[in-house]
């Protein structure tokens, strides 16, 4: 299934794409695509639902983030090879784990909102993971069953502020707009082998990141794993998973977004995002 | 007021002491002690409800975490300056910000569980705020303005995975049991000088931390302006704002907790803490 929230910013209704790639509105079978809505019977109750009988969304209706309210917003860095080289870091030997504000969560084509005085603004495509169900102590081979679904996120990062003020990184990933997460969430069943996928990004349409989640350092199941032996995950939480190479701080010279940039990006059978930057 | 949720874990009621020091349930007035439960006019209706009016809670019920569900829990570290000294750190010339899972929080009386391993666990009494309103770029004149209340929390941390597992201190923070906060949530207006309150941790009986917000180097409105910089604050997030001098990896040689220790710690106006380590 393809999940979607479509609607006004704070006023988001759940639906869910139907085989003709229309919105169906699932609100009669689901509040909102937070929490425990994510859990497996919820998914079923969705699953089971004679589709063409739920209403349709109006047309060209603005999409929302995927998963309304998380509860944890947590982020890997640094797992993909390249991506710890341009950065100037060393390779993690264990994963590299911050968070986002959750108020940094922002539609798959909202606008990116700078803050006065950002200069240093950058892109960053991930595949990130959302809990289905509560997950501590779990071993790598049960740790994906904890997963209703994937998205695309743009880990939009302010370098600045991620390290020039002070040591944790969270400073530089929580600015609201700075959380874009969809189009859809995808759930796990509808991705044959999720450490296959290709992921890629454009700002301006230049080609900018290209990756495959095959070339990740720490795997998805391994980061589920991993995690639950340091904090209890809960259903509706988001995991992003770091990004492949190619991101302003890497170039040469760093090159960072301009208000006006149009970032793009996309990742196999998740969709796609564009967004602006103002 | 004094707000507080009692009950089994999970099953949490929000209520209120009255001039008796008992507990009235206040679920027919707020369904929760979460979000925009927490807003000037929710507890603006409690303020003006008759108390006597309200049902009694049962005598020698557990309490649970005076807030439920915080969308964000946010840490403030080294704002001490004898705190940083005995931590080896240097003085911060900006607040170190780091997060705590919110499924690390716990009542004030739980049990602390230490997971199999923690050599490290050590303790960290602190004040901390709850937001009321949202609080994105506001000046240290009105940041206060933005807090609903203050509890108490213990900021209960693993410090070999805080600091040698890899680089951002979410890892030592966030396990099931390490955020124990309440026992009351007491709203700003019962404290006439946030920075002005003692503060003190004891293990099993023997005084460890003493402490006053008079000596914090970043204030708690100072706090707030400056997150408020960084991202957006949410009704019903927890911002805890630093230990004093104390803790168990400052002494001589560093003593962490063992399983059977009882914690007990205080802060002026804001009650008091007891748990077992097991």
């Amino acid at each position: 299934m393809k999940l979607v929230r479509y609607g006004e910013p704070g006023a988001e209704r759940p639906g869910i794409l139907d085989g003709e790639g229309r919105i169906r509105d699932v609100s009669s079978l689901v509040a909102d695509f937070a929490g425990e809505a994510l859990s497996p019977a919820s998914l079923g109750r969705i699953r089971n639902a004679d589709l063409a009988a739920l209403p349709l969304a109006e047309t060209g209706v603005r999409l929302g983030p995927c998963v309304s309210k998380p509860g944890h917003f947590i982020a890997i860095g640094l797992n993909y090879v390249d991506h710890a080289h341009e950065s100037n870091m060393p390779i993690p030997t264990e994963p590299v784990v911050f968070s986002k504000a959750p108020s940094s969560i922002s539609g798959p084509t909202d606008d990116v909102v700078m803050p006065e005085g950002s200069e240093k603004s950058d892109w960053e495509v991930e595949i990130a993971m959302v809990i289905g169900t509560a997950a501590f102590n779990v071993s790598e081979a049960d740790a994906l069953d904890h997963v209703a679904g994937f998205c695309i996120c743009n880990d939009v990062s302010e370098r600045s502020y991620q390290i020039e003020r002070g040591g944790q990184w969270i400073k530089g990933k929580s600015l609201p707009t700075y959380g874009p997460i969809g189009p859809w969430l995808v759930t796990r069943d509808e991705i044959a082998d999720v450490q296959n996928l290709g992921l890629w990004l454009d700002v301006n349409g230049e080609r900018r990141q290209t990756g495959s989640t095959s070339s990740m350092i720490f795997s998805l199941a391994h980061i589920i794993s991993y995690l639950s032996r340091f904090m209890r995950l809960e259903p509706g939480d988001i995991i992003t998973t770091g990004t492949p190479p190619g991101v302003g701080m890497g170039m040469k010279p760093p090159t960072y977004l301009k208000r006006g940039d149009v970032m793009t990006l996309g990742i196999d059978g998740l969709g796609d995002q564009r967004q602006t930057v103002r």
